[in-house]
């Protein structure tokens, strides 16, 4: 698994477009945390600023699309993006907005969050922004990274995962990673799926508590590793095998769920 | 100098109160990286948005004053917040709401980032930011982390730093850390004073480059060492040196500044 590790060393750029989450639990919070842990550069465009803390997302407050499309440009005009990540989005006009600049970047990795609910199960995206992100933005998807819930809700009317994963490579998208972390199973299944079918069955001990930011924290660290060079299959292996250390060590500051500790501090040697 | 060191340990929370930089070289960006490095949990309440690359800012995008109240107030609700570190405003009314909000938490620690100028040379805060920061934000202060431009206008008609400081001082901060990295002079002077006067001379090798965020950096390490429980001549102290390291390190890459390197990253272990 290629990433940084040497000081010397440029990191790649990586366009994080997503919403930001107070408690720092999600949102751009663990996106930059997961990508600088994994030693990418994260170019933040923020979407969204949501009211959230530990327990739940209590309001989503979208930018001017203007404004969302003037900051991934101020970035894509000066920096080398090397691989872009899409979370939060708010809404339709920003969603298309995305589309529009992600189909002039050319051949670049994309990791698609589709964030439709919050993790205490505040809803976080309208019917018609499901349609943007199905028509316009799965085309253009390296990998599209949706929880059991969200699955469902982007291919209704589906069997199973791998007929509703399916479904949706034939829009246009690579791999399907279907996260089973919410699910009432005892162990957590996430399920890789490519035009070919299964590609490989990831199984996890399932961790005590509930955690904050697990899902962006997962989408960053594939597309940090894909930044790298490395091949989507290695890069979603390794970003798992990431999120579940930063889940492992995860710590609850509030009174709601657990936060991923997704780096561990430079400690005394700087202080 | 105490920090987090332990994985098992749960990190002081610190409360960012600033704008997001596109870039990732300063604002937020900035702010997480150098806390999450020094060991303390970041929750952010975004002002700002700034279109903005590594050679300057173009537009500065306040966020309605009410929505910054709403961010913080479910912050500081939820999570039990150790030290706050303020940075761009953008408005007076942000200002304002920030004032009431700090002057509600009791005796918490605060840094002042008092950011008027970007590292590029654009103005950011007009003339009646500066008063609200001045009469209202200023007598919260237990770090006011102006640089030499800065200090001279928010003290004008004084003769040197000491006088400057002092005058500053006497509207109620309790440190002031007047930085010289933009000055013309073969070393970096940076000074401490207290209501007693110079408190400490720092000098610093000066380095080759112009960097983007080491304002951002050495204010948010300042927040995270007093959030550990270290007195503020301690993390003054401390949060120069992790700013050093961080600028020693930095890379470039875009076509502007150096971005200061605020973590290693995890590497191989993980990926």
């Amino acid at each position: 698994m290629r990433t940084a590790t040497d000081w010397q060393e440029t990191p790649p750029v990586v366009l994080v477009i997503a919403g930001n989450d107070p408690s720092g639990g999600a949102g751009v919070v663990a996106d930059i945390q997961a990508l600088t842990a994994l030693g990418a550069h994260p170019a933040v465009v923020v979407t969204c600023l949501t009211v959230q803390d530990t327990r739940n997302a209590y309001s989503v407050n979208p930018v001017d699309a203007g404004l969302v499309e003037a900051q991934a440009c101020a970035v894509l005009e000066d920096l080398p993006v090397a691989a872009i990540k899409i979370g939060l989005l708010g809404t339709v006009e920003i969603g298309r907005a995305v589309a529009r600049l992600i189909g002039e970047v050319g051949d670049m990795p994309v990791v698609l969050d589709p964030v439709l609910i919050a993790a205490g199960g505040a809803a976080l995206a309208e019917e018609a922004l499901v349609d943007v992100l199905l028509e316009d933005l799965l085309p253009r998807a390296t990998v599209l990274t949706p929880n059991a819930q969200e699955i469902r809700r982007l291919a209704p009317g589906n069997a199973d995962h791998a007929e509703r994963a399916g479904a949706l490579i034939a829009r246009g998208c690579r791999y399907v990673l279907v996260k089973g972390g919410d699910e009432e199973e005892a162990e957590v299944h996430n399920l890789l799926f490519d035009a070919g079918g299964e590609v490989k069955h990831f199984t996890w001990m399932r961790l005590p508590h509930r955690y904050h930011g697990s899902g962006c924290t997962l989408a960053s660290g594939i597309a940090a590793l894909l930044a790298h060079g490395n091949n989507p299959r290695a890069a979603v292996a390794g970003a798992q095998r990431f999120t579940f250390e930063a889940l492992r060590h995860a710590f609850r500051p509030g009174g709601g769920q657990h936060i991923p500790r997704r780096l561990p501090s430079i400690g005394s040697d700087h202080g």
